[in-house]
């Protein structure tokens, strides 16, 4: 932590704010300038990182120093770590699509998609059965009939099954059904709900806040490694920003600020990030580009009909015709969408990202 | 429901889209221009709302006739709605503070702060026991203690205790404590919440979140509503957004236009909004100006020890000073800060809101 | 400037990057933590924030110690500066009001609203004789013509005239003409323009541009004082967010924090940031309790027939109401709308504004 | 244009809001429902854009039905337009490099820049003169000094220059030494200039402003082609969100979106949008993916000590690495880095686009 006073702070605000400090065991070193003092702090950040010192007197500014997370930050875990996914893996080298309905509307339609998407290259099948909605008039799913459906079509189809989990007391019954546990948008920091899926044992799927930050996101992945479950996959789906010709504002940047911050994998939704069919190739291939570790796309057996998100479902030969394109751009950075494809050179838009590799 | 064609869409494209939501029941109408053609659906909206228009070919925007809310509508409810809390009611001429910690750290600075507020004019006492916190690592709240340490002084000082609850397990116990429910802003969309909250004899107090729209908070109210429980308050506490300056930016635009939308209180938060002591003057004075019915204000004995958002807290004689200032701008929006004192003129910010009025 | 070095940093990155400092004359300090260096640099910073520190080898993060801004700063002016207009002064005790048509469209309307605004207690006129519209197929003002009507009516009724300039090569002209020069919200970084204008001797009025941060905003002052012209009020109107049911939103905490680093006046402009005539009054009287030194409101003597901006414009009438509901939001801000008369006690906002009066 | 009534408009409104739009020569046809009627208006949308529609009594919502840009908009040109630069042309199969120094310092480092950019495969050099700078204190360029270095470097090396101009009174003198006349961000909304820069014979590179939305920009090159200028090249450089972990947020969907919109060529420019040299590559790479007709990127020889922007630059290492894997990109996006080099396959991002393909 590093404090720097005001111009017109006395000796006395600065023994007090020292003070303050050091009966948390943290020792201060004061510098002093023509009209600010800096005052560093050297020990542990985190009981120092809770005083309000930005209202005492004499202070200007408080940055600081330490990152407030430690489970997820590639700081501590240098190597990235790869999740498991039915036969394969989450990360590393293998990039990831997991596609499928928005909601689960039946059981033909759902295995429809499951196979249409398994043909064309998924690794793993989406579809809500509780749909958050932002107006309580709008279809919120099957609820516990569409976990059922999920479940028998993964034991009959063999892809791993991912599906929203929004209430703290159903954690468990989804758990029982679906392989990767997905916490939405709206609820990044349902803390309740995130410390509840820190205790189970399979992986989360979280999804980025509207209106969070990067931090604010490896924060919320640090409320559930912190309970146990260190299985956490990030996902970037559009940020809310002024701009209105889109659903969302994908953040690309956001991608490779998260792989050099944290050892998560990272997963981008080009659907809701565009909220347009037509938007859903640029938006993915570009996540693709910038490094990401996979996509999560919906997909519909007839987008015009779908009960929820119908504008921005592909249908299957859209979604087959996608992912030819996406081969391309996978390849390009140098990943696979195959497992046991070999790729040619490393992803040079991780070789860029090094700073001592391109000065 | 109007749907606006695109310049180059066929007959056939027309024919179809009216099919479409002609199967719904609703009548359309087809008017013509050089460029586009307008198709107006009469009918009930809410199944077309459902329909993704804006994907189907030919189509190039799709605008909602019906406001999407109905419980929360100022258009079907025209008088504003008062709501009890304790002796009083929040709403109508009365302007109603609420004040107290963020958390709730022991007893004796809770019966203290009760009493300090109390006697500047407050009307209830807030004061969190399940904090929600962006790190894991701060302090989240003493729980159930803190709810039972509320409950007792309320039983003592014979305040109204204003507390948030977080999950929905809690629901029941939390009301069974407290006289008003606080949904935080983090919660404002975790919609397992809001409809557990709406299952329950207490009033809500509904924070907006920080990336919501006005109609994103009035539908969040619409689902506590719906399930029987329509003594919501709305809250303004600052949005985010790209300004650093205040730790949010308060949306004062947004009071007269929930005023105007709903027939629901509505309350500010200068505390949250700003973030800084400094700040919550100016700021609550500006919100009761714009025609607040109230404000939600962070007081603590010792702002320099608080353990959480000591920074944004006032002092006691801080608040007290707060009062006096306050008052003035209350008595000239044409309310009043206590029961059984006259205010003199009606509200003008009220009467220049009219259009009528005003032109 | 305070530099914190990465956990990988190596001894050598941190010569490195002590030596890049050192050569521009500035000593710096070094203080060793568990995972981080902290490098404190004592010297004058303007130099050394030009560095393009950020991307050196082992360094995290960069925080700047000393603000950015000098001739704006209230650091280095501590009392706030009265600008001369007309008869009297924006800024001090005096609550300031311009108001008239968002464009000049003819010698008759601009008369009756000199007339109309004057006997209602404004203190200076407005009228936009180059208009800046974002189509170039909107009315943009009569140019020329529009400046010479803005001049007999001043000459005529007396009240100082606000005009915006939006090329460098007019800046002479309207200063001819004008009383006080604005700068709009778009030309808030026109970096030529701010020069120019600082060179002519007459006070500017500058626009918060809808993306600027408040320390956007006084750099831009800062460029205008830079070139000799010291007299620059502030306008707050409003920044770009994601909601839509307002124009812009107006960023009220940005007048208290403008009143505590700047020592110069600073003006609110509720028909831009609300959109909408019923949104002045709340939003005006909104940032007279807080703290705002004076408003600018669009008046029109038939808005719905004003070439531009008539949704927000008040009528006659509607002005007047307006000011005798503001004239009880100003004397409870301590103010006074007109000169000569006393007001009772000093402005709480700024009081409770103070950390020390409060705590 | 479409009107909405409010559910308590009168006859007498109604009929008022049709007068008022007739009396421009426009029909208007009524479809009343339940709750609301419609108002369609069928004409000449442009002056009935200019009315104060939404504060006449009754009004609820207008909604435009024309775009309000023609020039620009690909519903009247519906090939996409090449724009010629040196001996090739932007736009097309061309993807198209700019690179160079944010700032001309000097001879020998533009003339070693133009020298590594064009061996790494560039098709023309950036190179500043007069710079935009926040603070006034900062380096703001050699100004004249500056263009003559570019012409002269021009003269020799053959590569194409832009650069950016800043004042009306700048346009003549920047259009002779240079072949593409850069619009900064902050300048975006600058209409005299944007005005100015659309009476000379020189392309028009045109930055989005910092808050613009995708209309705002193209409404923006529209004030530019209607003084007959046509040549305009739009090009995403990030918007300003409440995201701080890069320097702006990088609009990747603005790109399809300006691609579907208008026929005018769009760039990116990763540097300013990450303002990290570390993430030129992944926001780069991810423009190309996402269906971008070229980039502008920041290079200099020894950024470390650059006078503006180092912390964003590349250096000619750097450039060369990043030149060689974007090749893979642009060849995936089908298209070509070098002229006369055949592409594969058409682009699968425009393919994907069209929604009759994918769906």
């Amino acid at each position: 932590m590093i404090i720097v006073t005001r111009p017109d702070a006395t000796e006395e605000d600065i023994d007090r704010i020292r003070e303050r400090v050091e009966a948390l065991g943290v020792r201060t070193h004061l510098s002093r300038g023509a009209h600010h003092c800096v005052i560093g702090c050297v020990g542990d950040e985190e009981p120092v990182a809770e005083l309000p010192l930005r209202s005492m007197p004499g202070v200007e500014a408080v940055h600081p120093v330490m990152k407030p997370y430690k489970l997820a930050a590639r700081e501590f875990v240098a190597e990235p770590t790869e999740i498991p996914l039915g036969d394969g893996v989450v990360g590393g080298s293998r990039f990831t699509v997991v596609a499928g309905p928005c909601s689960v509307e039946g059981r033909e339609m759902l295995s429809a998609t499951a196979k249409a998407v398994r043909d064309a290259g998924a690794h793993a099948l989406r579809g809500g059965a509780f749909k958050p909605r932002t107006s309580p008039y709008s279809f919120r799913g099957l609820g516990m009939e569409g976990l059922e459906l999920l479940a028998e079509v993964r034991r009959e189809d063999g892809l791993p099954v991912v599906t929203e989990v929004m209430d703290t007391r159903q954690v468990e019954v989804v758990a029982e059904h679906a392989d990767l546990l997905q916490i939405g948008a709206r609820n990044m920091q349902n803390f309740a709900l995130l410390s509840e899926v820190g205790r189970v044992q399979r992986p989360v799927l979280l999804k980025r806040g509207m209106s969070a930050t990067v931090e604010d996101l490896v924060l919320a992945a640090e409320y559930v490694m912190r309970q146990g479950n260190t299985h956490v996959i990030l996902c970037e789906r559009g940020i809310r920003t002024f701009e209105t010709a889109t659903r969302n504002t994908m953040d690309l940047g956001a991608i490779p600020i998260l792989k050099r911050e944290t050892h998560l994998p990272v997963l981008a939704d080009p659907s809701h990030a565009g909220g347009l069919r037509e938007l859903v190739a640029p938006l993915g291939y570009g996540a693709a580009a910038a490094g990401a570790d996979g996509l999560m796309v919906e997909v519909h057996p007839e987008p015009a009909a779908a009960l929820s998100d119908g504008d921005q479902s592909l249908t299957f030969p859209g979604f087959r015709s996608f992912m030819e394109g996406l081969e391309r751009f996978v390849v390009a950075a140098g990943r696979t969408l195959r497992d046991g494809v070999e790729h040619a050179a490393p992803p040079e838009s991780e070789k860029a990202g090094a700073p001592a590799t391109t000065a």
